[in-house]
Formats: C-alpha cells, structure tokens, sequence
C-alpha cells in the first residue's frame, strides 16, 4: 500500500444492515476506484406508520490513490 | 418533529442480530407510539453448553411525544 | 459465575458478518472451553479487485476459567 | 439529593440550539417534576431545499423521585 | 431472556460508592419488576464546608419487561 | 433516502458557535448539492491579544449523492 | 508557539451557553496570560423550582509558559 | 456557582478505592480552597511481589475560583 | 520493566466490587506470573429474584513476560 | 482563517510512524492545496515473513477552502 | 485471513516510542507465530531523578491461528 | 507513591513527535518537581507555506506532590 484514503458515506436498505452495506459498497465503486476496505461506523433504522422502512449504515470505505508515490 | 424521547432496550433473537433488533421494535411498538428510528448500541450473545443459544442487541428507540407543543 | 477471562479475536466470511462471527465462534470453542457469551467490537471489510472478499469481525470471546475457586 | 432518574430527549428549534434546549426544558417539564438539570448530549441541524429546518439538541434530563427514601 | 428495558439512574450515599450502588438497587426494585442486573456509568461525589457529604453513583439499570413476546 | 456522503468541515465567526455553523453551512451549501443534515463534532475558540477573534465549529455535513441507485 | 499548557474550568451565565464561555474567558484571562484558545468540554445546565437557573460550560483554556524555551 | 477550575489528581490507599479517594481528597483540601466536588476517572491497582500494595485512584477535583466575579 | 502482556479478566463477589476486584487478582495469581498491576474497565451486578447475587469487575491485568530480553 | 475542510488519509513508510505522516503530508500536498495541519488518529503496523514490512499512521488533514467567503 | 487473536502488550524503550514498538514485536515474535499487524493504543514514558528512563508502547499484536478451519 | 497531580501541556519542535515530547518534559521539569510519568494525549502537526513547521505534542505530566501525608 503507498497512500489511502477514507471517506464516510451512508447507505440504506429496506431488507437488513447487511444489505445496506453491500448497497452501500456498490454506489461508492462507481465513484472511486481503488477501494480495499469498509469499515462500519453506526447502525441506525428509520420508522415510519409503524414499520421500518431503512436500515441504514454509516461507514468509511478506504481507497488506494492512484497516483501515489512509489514507496 | 417536536420533541422526541429516547429510550434504550435489549432484545434477543436465537437467530441472529438482524432479527433481535426487528423483535426488538416489535415489541418496544407495543408499548410506545410514535416511533421514528433505532440506533443500534451494542451486539452480544449468550453462549451455553457449546453453542450460541442467544443474540442480544441493545439499541435505542426514538419516539416522538404525542402532546408536544406545536413548533 | 466464578472468574472468566476475556480473549479478543476476529473472523472472516464470504457471507457476511453474521456468518462470520458464527465461524469465530465454532473456531474459538476448538481451543477455549467455558466460553459463556461474545461481544463485538468492530465490523470491516476486505476488498479486491472491486468486490467485496471478506466480511471481518473482531469481537471478545468470555470464558471461564475452569479452576476457578469456588465462591 | 436522594436517587434521581436520567431521561433523554431531542427537541428542535427553527432558530438555533439554545433555543431547542430551551423548548426541550419545557416540554419536558410538562411531564417530569423534580428536574434538576440537564446535560447536552449531541447537537445537530436537519436541511431541507437548501436551508437549515431545525436545529437539534440531544440532551439528558436529571429529575429527583419523589418517593425516593430519606436519607 | 425475552426484551429488556435499559434505565439510568443516579443514588446517593453518605458512606461510599458501594453504599449508593445498593441504597439505587432498593429504590429502583420498588418501581421496576424483573430488574437482572446493573452497569455502573459514573462515580463521583459532592463536597459541602470541607467534607464530602455525598457520594453519588450513575448507574444503568436493566429489567425484564414483564409482558414480552415469548421466544 | 438512498446514499449519503459525509464531509467534515470547521467555519469560523467573530459572533459565536451558532453564527458559525451558520456561515458553515452557508460555505457548504455553494460546493455541496442535496445536504440533508449537519452535526456539531467540535467547538474552540481562538484569542488573540486577550480577546476571542473566531469562535470555530467543527461539524460533519451530510449530502445524498445525486446519482445515486434507486432503491 | 513553544510551549503551553491547559486548564480546565466550568463557568456560568443566567443566559445561555455562548455567554458562560465568554464569561469563563474572562475570568480566566485575569489569571492566566497568554491565552491561545478554548475548546468546550460539557455543556450542562442547572434547573431550580422549574426554572432554568444557570447555563454551564466546561471548557479547556490553552496558554503559553511565557517562561518557554526558545524554538 | 460562578466560576469553577477542575484539577486532576492520583491518590493511593492500601486499602481500596474508596479509601484511596477519600485520602486524594483530605490531601487535596489543604492546597485547594472550595472544593465543591469530585468525580472519578481511573482505577487501578499496583501489583508487588505477588500481593495488591496500593489502591490508585485518578479523580478530577473541582474548586470555585473564590475572586470569581458576581454573577 | 521489560516487556508486559495485558490480559482481561471478569471475577464476581458477593460482597462488592471491591472484594470481587481482590478475588480476581487471587484467581489471576494462580496463573499468570509476574502480575505488576490491574486497571478496573467495568463494574456490573446481577440480579436475581429481586436482590443483587453478584457484583461483577471487569479489569485487565499486566504481568511482566518472565524470557524478556534484558533492555 | 474562513472556511476549513477536513480530509483522512491513511499513509505507510517502511521505516516508522514519523516517516509515514511525512510521506502522507507530501503526498496531500500534490492534491490539496491550502493545507494548515494535520492530526495523528491511529498508528498500525503490517508484518509479513516475521518482520515489519510497513508502518502505517491514519490521519486528518486540514486546509482551507479557496474560495471561501470574506468574514 | 482465516481467523486471528488479539493480544496487548507493553514494550519499552530508552530512546523513544518507535523503538519501543521494535522492541515489542521483536520480544512478541518468539512466542507468537503468524503476525499479521500491531496497532498502537497509548504511549507513555516513565520519569526518574528528573530524566525519562524509558518510553513505553501498549500496542495490540494480531496472529492468525495457525490451525484455523480453512475458508 | 503518595498523591500526585495531572497537569496537560502541549509543546512543539521542528523536527517529529518524539523531539517535541522530549522538549516539553525539558520545559515542565523547570517548573515542576517530582514528575514521575507522562502519557501522550494527542499528536498534531502546523504547517505554513506548503511545509510542516511544527510538530504538536499534547501529554499529561504526572507529578508527585511534595508534601504529601505520609501513607
């Protein structure tokens, strides 16, 4: 590894915390390439009418910059 | 939203924490109206005679009261 | 409950974390005897190539110790 | 002092966040007698097309029982 | 164990932490059925013309809520 | 919602907190599309020649990712 | 900077939290020279006969030895 | 209350820790004046040669600034 | 000090946290050589049928490695 | 200063943590201009064949916004 | 990764923190096998007749179990 | 040890973390007597024109006082 770095995103899914994560995942790999690592920061739920209707999970994903130096 | 309170409570699922925390909000439903969302606090589990008989979250509910001032 | 020792390891799934702090368990039962209950501590995740590889979690494993004075 | 109960709440304001504590104060004085004090837990700001909503304090609220031995 | 509810309270005491611990445990067991267990949060003490006069312990309370789902 | 980011910044005001998350947002607001929600992480001051000269919140602003998958 | 060192202190105000840190800051300035920032700890508030009596503030006060070694 | 300075202190008992408490604070009374309180922050034990020789507590001591202004 | 390893224990007492803390160092003693000191993490009670049965100290124990090298 | 962003990097050297932060700081150099600090959050290690292959230091780095408002 | 064990250690050093943590993995190599990482979790130095005589790491050691269930 | 007292200093150097705590205990042993330990709180970094030009070190002193009862 030469030079990473970790950003914070939320994602959601109406099925479970797992779900969200790999929901999650997903959206950041079109964004930024070089991802080696999720971390997960907080596990919430929203309710509405009586029922769930997201989980939601907070996490870093670490990703490699490209143009790094060699080291 | 007005005011909401936040009460803390521990649920258990022999099937995993997924689905400790939607028994969880089952029953916390039956008690209190006006639930808005859950943040999970902390996950465990009851290990006896060799085998995982219990997983325990301990999350927090959040509900709005009812008689809140309008704002 | 006499006197337990708390051991801190992490475990690894395909699946996901569920899955793999289940494989922890039965890993951890191969070697300590006793154990009474698990925490978590932490869940990440590995990734390769732009998909997910590994599910992590690294939690506390508590165990009592056998010849534990009587109390 | 005798034995006091600790009870958290969130409460919102348009304005700012020591308005929303004082609302919060006020609302839960409606409900609880014997609060002594309060104590700020988290402090956040909901935004809605472009513009801040609601500001939001957590907070925890200390109030005496009333029925609480003497000591 | 079926769905636990989580309380926090703060006990007092002239004598000394483990003091206030116990006289919180009794005051708490007249309004709360099923209570399982406790989790200190916080120790301290309140001082008055040169000598402690009161030694305050915040404690978790855990209780069993009475009318949960069988599982 | 579907997928958010989280961005940390710290602003700056000659008023005080409130004034500067305010002007935080305000900054946020003109690089940042869909910001749904802040929360406070920090509060200083700086002072200089024996008088406060900024008063700096440092705060976690929240923003849905516009091309985000539906979900 | 060379060196400093940091003191804490609560101070008080019948109006909010903006206006005790300002108030500790002046106090503090009395007896502390060379003051570089504050950073808030706790934010608290004391409530008697139903009524919000003081805002609270704990807070960090960073001042140069004036005495430091050159660097 | 008007203005408050907090201090932290390590006492020692071959005793306990309540004792050790009690001693931090009887010593800390003879270099502070209005002391209104206490709150602990660690304990620990030191081991030597097979046996608990003291008891250590760390406990933050809060004292009034007694020039503080009226407020 | 050479080099020293951590380990976490859980020991209970009827008594109180106090006992339960020397009751672990006892149990730990019978194992673990060269045992410098202790850190209390948790302090915990059981409960059962309406009274405290156990109070629970969670703390981790150092102890010098006997083979160090010499430093 | 005006208006602050706060960015997490992650960095390895393989000759220790001083080294890694050096090379992380020249590395967010080439990207982000503006940079005024930055702080140390975790320090790791990676070992591979039995000896220490990267030292690695995750941490925040701070710089202002360009165009940020006049205050 | 299969599965892997934590364990804490402290290492000290007369000439600074980052040989203390050389030290450390040194002295935990012989009796661990299978280090994967160490991560460091407090530094601190011991004083004696006004000149630091040793710097001390307390640093978490990760191995992988060697007879870990392949995955 | 008798009782000791816990102050927090920061101090800086041009060269790295280690040279910075190494000057900062320089500068406290000149004003304090009996410093027994220090322990690192936080590890920052100024940097001015494109370069690091301090490297900031926060750490607790530990001092015993002189005249401590005898225990």
């Amino acid at each position: 590894m030469a030079i990473a770095s970790v950003s914070t995103i939320t994602s959601a899914s109406p099925v479970g915390w797992q779900d969200a994560a790999e929901r999650g995942f997903e959206r950041a790999s079109k964004t930024l390439r070089g991802i080696t690592g999720m971390k997960v920061l907080e596990e919430k739920a929203r309710v509405e009418d009586g029922r769930i209707t997201e989980y939601l999970v907070t996490m870093q994903v670490i990703f490699v910059l490209e143009d790094a130096d060699p080291s």
